[in-house]
């Protein structure tokens, strides 16, 4: 069941995972757990099915959540029946509220709630009607901001490393998970269409394989040379002289530059110091937590045994009793990381300064 | 279908994967691919069911391998027609290079079958009865040694570690890759029968996921504290000091120290090092190839993509057409490896002379 695209789409193409329907109520995305096998979109109108899409990681990746949750709120503040404007922005925290408990390690989700709340705030003297209008305009420059900021990733990205490079990469960083080019691919993407040649290796990223599922899918379709590897491997392919760099996007970024990303980062910065092969995370400036001074006040996700034990398998892999520890991120220690790619720039160590140097 | 094991059965206890019929005619295991849902036990008797059983993993680990493998010889010896010598040999060595080319990482398979051999050319001067006689006698041998060894391997490992460790292993290493205790999970089963209480963290070891199936499974049934982790989840359970200590078993030791063992190993001891973890490989003598200067001798198997893009799966999770790379091994450098533990001793650096010492 190839769905076709929705008619009523504004904003999805087919480097767009997240749109807003044509007459602005719904939320259309792609529903990512069903790729690479099937392509079908979701319109989801009701807070419920929208909190569900982002913790059964339909829609992934954290800049894609920030839009994604920006569309959402414009979309819900549509639904508010009430014209006074403090009944208004009571309804709305709420709805604001329930969209930001639904992951703890992503800043971007809570930094483009903020946004659309600030827009709120700052029109207090405005119609009901023009506030929704002004929300969907915010969410839509949200959108059209992090394709921006993800082109300028890539064009820094892309200084990194050289033609025929090899390069490993990490669960998925790339259209689907935030808009256009992607972080993390977002180099090897437009290398890519400016004639370079890169041999990527994509982690599969357990338990929910983005990487098999996604990256693969995004960079097969765009003629990109990819191999995939189970994570286990990676020091193997490392070792062999295969991987001039390490690309991978990140979460939330802390002051110091501790970075906290897909599950199994911090081992591949580990083996890439190791190996001597630079480590570069890239995302954009709302990935970075100023508020947070080192990795340890992250808050890490806790995500349920049966991800382990048995989600995509096709018979459980270990008995029900089998406790299973299952983190959905880590955090990698700055001193591991080369270098921090930002739209606005490369930081480079000591990261407290070159990060607070962005803003 | 949890199949009662076979009657006839000589060898085979709730212990021990691999034994011979009682009239000597077959050899039967436990299929270690139906594990942990199903415990079926498959009684071989042709040339092909044996090697497809070591193809198809339903029989692994390097101890067992050998093992089998000896018993396997045995009873394709008592199959050859020929009541003269040298057509005897001739036969004998046709099954011998047929086991031989099945798997060529492990070492045990090829040391188990020249025992074998070198039994029948220590007796030429007996019947081909006498022979056959002598044949079974040296596989119980092998295998009753393997039993002693790994129980050897056991005591001297539990030195190593203390009442309340956290201990990481990677694959299976237990009672169903070798025979009784076994080698990297042999020191956690003696200890817990003495009352120690060890809390064991087992990657589920990707792509076959050995660890998940089989090693949760057989420290569930002993008893022992298990948590079933994705490999790449082995740097996060470092860096919170959860672990004290890695034991892992061997497919292929080199001279120097350089250690083969299931994919993901090498990684492992990289992360060992850095979070200041001592690593350890367990393994009996046998798994020594002396002849082997380094690891970069050792051939590592290359297998199926499948196993990356389907197998175990309910359903593809990467795209017909994407490339995978799967070896089955990889090589540990001798500097990463803080001890080698055999059933005469434990091993430290520099391994070129401990090693040498062994024999």
């Amino acid at each position: 069941m190839n769905a076709a695209m929705p008619d009523a789409i504004r904003q999805v193409t087919h480097r767009d995972n997240v749109g807003l329907s044509k007459d602005g109520s719904a939320v259309v995305i792609i529903d990512q757990t069903r790729l690479p096998g099937e392509t079908v979109y979701l319109t989801l109108r009701s807070p419920e099915d929208m909190t569900d899409a982002i913790v059964q990681l339909k829609v992934r990746g954290a800049p894609a959540i920030g839009i994604f949750a920006a569309y959402c709120l414009s979309c819900l503040a549509g639904q508010i029946p009430s014209t006074v404007y403090s009944a208004f922005l009571s309804a709305f925290r709420k709805y604001k509220a329930a969209l930001a408990a639904t992951r703890p390690t992503a800043v971007n989700l809570s930094w483009a709630l903020n946004r659309m709340e600030q827009t709120v705030l700052d029109h207090s003297d405005k119609s009901i009607a023009e506030l929704c209008r002004l929300l969907q305009q915010e969410a839509i420059h949200i959108h059209d901001e992090d394709a921006a900021m993800c082109k300028a990733i890539s064009e820094k990205g892309l200084t990194l490393v050289q033609d025929g490079d090899g390069i490993l990469t990490h669960c998925n960083a790339g259209p689907l998970a935030t808009s256009r080019y992607g972080t993390a691919l977002g180099p090897i993407l437009l290398g890519t269409e400016r004639g370079l040649h890169f041999k990527v290796f994509a982690g599969e990223t357990r338990p929910l394989l983005q990487g098999a599922r996604l990256t693969t899918y995004e960079l097969s379709r765009a003629g990109v040379e990819v191999t995939l590897i189970c994570d286990n491997m990676a020091s193997s392919v490392m070792k062999k002289g295969w991987i001039q760099a390490c690309f991978v996007g990140c979460d939330r970024i802390a002051a110091n530059g501790d970075t906290a990303n897909k599950i199994g980062t911090s081992g591949l910065a580990v083996l890439a110091r190791y190996y001597g092969i630079p480590f570069y995370v890239l995302g954009p400036t709302s990935t970075i937590d100023r508020a947070c001074e080192t990795g340890d006040a992250i808050e890490i996700e806790l995500r349920a045994p049966e991800e382990i034990r048995e989600l995509y398998f096709r018979t459980p892999i270990a008995l029900p009793e089998v406790a299973c520890y299952n983190p959905a991120f880590d955090v990698t220690d700055h001193e591991l990381i080369t270098g921090i790619v930002t739209e606005k720039g490369i930081c480079r160590p000591p990261y407290t300064q070159s990060i607070a140097a962005l803003f």
